[in-house]
């Protein structure tokens, strides 16, 4: 089983290091995890034409097309939401049908961190929907980030699992990705 | 032809006079807008019994698999990138292998506007790469938002229209979105 590992993690000073962590806890549990940094088995040589930016998008759709599962970091990222490379994949991952997982070391809902994100930005309307400084609503459905997210996860058979970690230790603590991990192998 | 109209516009104070705009705007140059509110032809009778925010999120992905392109409204939202659930969609749309496009009422790229929403918590290291406060680093590609939304676009035979709009008619202005739906409409 070939489980595509999407998520920020990219983004660290030394995500080499970090695909290699992933990737060991999924041998353990008997599943193959594939790190967006990954070198395709075969690459198109049309690719070699093209920006760096496009041949990087193009192999992790590969990556993604070729995994039986997909588990997402979900932890947010420079805002109050999840990095928006990671959802565009899990949304990807979704279409094909397969299983989608996600983790986050918040265990915050998302009305909540948007309210935190807006401050004083955020109010109240009388029919209780709370709205930012621009009038748009803020999504109250108690899900972990944008619906979309959270509804495709449960749709295709994955789950969601969160800790409360300390801001100091968001992007090392993987209890939570551990277990996605374990689900997903008790998929096979 | 049908075109969904994936974007934050649903969180709008007025969601249905605003799909109303867009899809006049479709109807104009001869397609068919789809938005995200629109009631599906026939739900399945045991969606009934799901929690409301799974059956918004399979009415989504009903209408984006009965669609033949997608229209994203990427202007940035709540932070440097566009809504999650809007990229969500057309990570599930680029799956499914149709044009999907892209608009933003800003022009500036994505590392310009991270910088700016991390302020001094951004900074530069010797080889050239931005990180952020927690050593995490900022893609420099001169997309317009996170590779793997520019990458879809381009592969899928889509493009990306922007324009520079003042803040204030950020969520009115439909100029660079009418670009989107002449563009989708020259596919048929």
């Amino acid at each position: 089983m070939r489980i595509y590992l999407a998520g920020p993690d990219v983004f660290l000073p030394d995500p080499l290091a970090r695909g290699a962590a992933l990737k060991a806890i999924c041998a353990r549990h008997g599943v193959e995890g594939v790190f967006p940094m990954d070198p395709l088995a075969a690459e198109p040589p049309e690719w070699a034409r093209l920006p760096e930016f496009q041949r990087i998008a193009l192999r992790n759709e590969a990556h993604i097309r070729a995994a039986d599962a997909l588990i997402a970091n979900l932890t947010p990222f420079r805002g109050p939401s999840a990095d928006v490379g990671t959802v565009f994949e899990l949304g990807f991952m979704r279409a094909l049908g397969r299983p989608v997982f996600g983790w986050s070391n918040t265990t915050l809902d998302f009305l909540s961190r948007t309210r935190a994100h807006l401050g004083r930005l955020a109010a109240q309307a009388p029919d209780g929907t709370w709205r930012d400084g621009e009038a748009m609503a803020l999504e109250r459905f108690g899900c972990l980030d944008n619906l979309m997210v959270d509804g495709a996860v449960f749709a295709s058979g994955g789950s969601l699992e969160v800790d409360e970690v300390p801001a100091a230790a968001r992007w090392t603590e993987l209890a939570a990705f551990e277990r996605c991990v374990a689900k997903a192998a008790g998929l096979r």
